[in-house]
């Protein structure tokens, strides 16, 4: 037995209650995180529930399924290096000082790290330009989806006065007389005489191998010291409070589908109709793709005109709810007044919450 | 009195030594650094001295004074003006489709993001295009200081055949031709016809406004919140153990100096002599300008011919001491071989200092 003052217990008593208390307040995160990373690197077909929209069916995130490789020497691979070639030369414009690579350029995410992209004299377009690297794997391609695949795109940009102002029978004419692409056409395609077809699909080609692995991938693989707490409770939150995967979901981190998320500045000067002017449908007034999230990190700006600078902005902006548009004096009555999604709404996420998706964004 | 069993208490106290221990190896770093804050926060002759080599005598870190701004309305504004628009006109270049801005674009921290710019017939350079944001303030024009001015710097871009490949000429009469441009040169100059003197005045004047305050500078100035922890022990370490006021010191964090970070590629596919091309003494073999850090991190990527793609690359780079030159078979006794200089050396930086000299960095 020991004598102790009663002062002296109750004070030790104390102490040991706010230190505890302290302890506990900084590991009660640590210790969600700790269950969190259990979860979550368990087989994704264990995770848990998705939390999305009435009506929404994403698919579960995966590894994206590699596009087939030609073999060395073939002709496929020839068409790729082809395609590269003719990717970064300017002889495809009209002024003969643009390339593919002018706007979409590996160092910048295969975009031009740009708002909106210039072109022909300059002109500036209205758009930000996409990344490349997901082109192959796409069901539509631009951010209004007018075309299906990168053949039928490429002629987008090549002929367009305020991109590549390209007249096609002579960039045919210019290829034809050159010194080296004749043979490396008739290398590439077996037959001689360089056509239209023969330059889109080299180009589309291209673009079809350049996806890369993510470090989302290689965790999902089994690496799962590669993604840090804050990731993965980032990774949790954009499959459940963030509601991320009411769009982005799948592989490919899109549904491929069409959204208005209220950025259509409708009736104003930046006025974009989207996919309206592809489909003419009312409904699809203001709506743009849903761009692929993969490699996200590297795409900035962001939203189809590229008024994001930062994935911080843009978590911002789901976190609000979206896009407001204001209507313009007069316009109360126009039937057309787009409307935003219903799939996006105010999220309530708390600064480390958002902290945390920007951290998993960046894996992606 | 109070009977408590000797078990209890020594239990208790057993939890206490080992909560408090826990505790205390928690707060050990925040106790550094709020000292490190209490004195960063107050003057700047009051910091701890900074560590240098011997012989360098670097300038207090401190807030870059703005250059005068003309009135609104005046001649000098009216300059200005006229600077942005020729900036971004590619009627400088002789394609017409090159301006200044499509390798200086503010988007893109007044560089353009990329390693290498292209120019004319998308040729590439061999160096990265630098930010323009401090050119007015600069002692040295282009990273090997071949410029001394910003007047006599413009003509190099223009001319270049890789880069604008300008007729000064032809240029001269497209502006005297054009429909607008007389009329706005002869407001912003007073006299009637367009010359060069003017041309490159008013792109130098429109440089020397675009200089903007920083964080770091508005910390200085009383700010103190805009700064972390990280961010102060990051400061700490720029003026001590990482040794970056050897040549990134004052107000524009620039010795205005030439060094060699041992990046020469001497002998080699990338080699780039840089200050000895335009002063042919050996001992400039391989140096270049010390940029200046201001909103550095905004300027990716980085180095003379933008070898690093991120901070965390810089930092890395210069905690292992600078590169390495490889000396090619045969040159062993070429006398010009370069030498790297001798203020740079292994740091011996840990992980979470490197990441506070990023954050820090970031501030900039």
């Amino acid at each position: 037995m020991l004598f102790v003052s009663r002062y002296f217990l109750s004070s030790l008593m104390i102490s040991l209650v706010s230190l505890a208390a302290e302890i506990s307040a900084a590991k009660s995160d640590t210790l969600d995180l700790t269950e969190l990373r259990r979860l979550y690197q368990g087989p994704v077909s264990d995770w848990p529930k998705a939390k999305v929209a009435d009506g929404v069916n994403p698919l579960p995130l995966g590894v994206l399924k590699r596009l087939p490789r030609p073999p060395k020497g073939s002709m496929g691979a020839k068409r790729i290096m082809l395609g590269k070639r003719l990717f970064e030369d300017p002889i495809l414009s009209g002024s003969g000082q643009i390339a593919c690579q002018s706007c979409h350029n590996r160092e910048l995410g295969w975009g031009d790290g740009l708002r909106w992209s210039f072109g022909d004299k300059r002109q500036m377009g209205n758009r930000n330009a996409p990344s490349v690297i997901t082109s192959g794997y796409r069901k539509h391609l631009f951010w209004d989806g007018r075309a299906d695949s990168l053949e039928s795109q490429a002629i987008g940009p090549l002929t367009n006065p305020v991109e590549m102002a390209t007249d096609l029978d002579e960039m045919l004419a210019r290829l034809n007389a050159h010194e080296t692409y004749p043979s490396l056409f008739e290398a590439a395609f077996g037959k001689e005489g360089v056509d239209l077809d023969q330059v889109v699909a080299a180009l589309a080609d291209f673009q079809r191998q350049l996806e890369r692995s993510s470090r989302f991938e290689r965790f999902l693989k089994g690496k799962h010291k590669l993604l840090s707490d804050q990731q993965i409770h980032g990774l949790h939150l954009f499959r459940t409070k963030a509601r991320c995967m009411n769009c982005h979901s799948g592989p490919l981190l899109s549904d491929e589908k069409f959204h208005n998320l209220g950025l259509t500045f409708f009736g104003r000067k930046l006025e974009d109709r989207g996919r309206y002017l592809v489909t003419g449908m009312d409904d699809d007034l203001g709506r743009f793709r849903t761009p692929s999230l993969r490699h996200v990190s590297k795409t900035a700006p962001y939203m189809h005109n590229g008024i994001l600078p930062t994935l911080r902005g843009v978590v911002n902006f789901y976190n609000g709810g979206g896009g407001v548009e204001r209507r313009p004096k007069g316009m109360a009555a126009d039937a057309l007044f787009p409307r935003r999604s219903d799939l996006i709404g105010k999220l309530n996420l708390s600064k480390s919450e958002r902290e945390a998706l920007v951290a998993f964004l960046k894996v992606l």
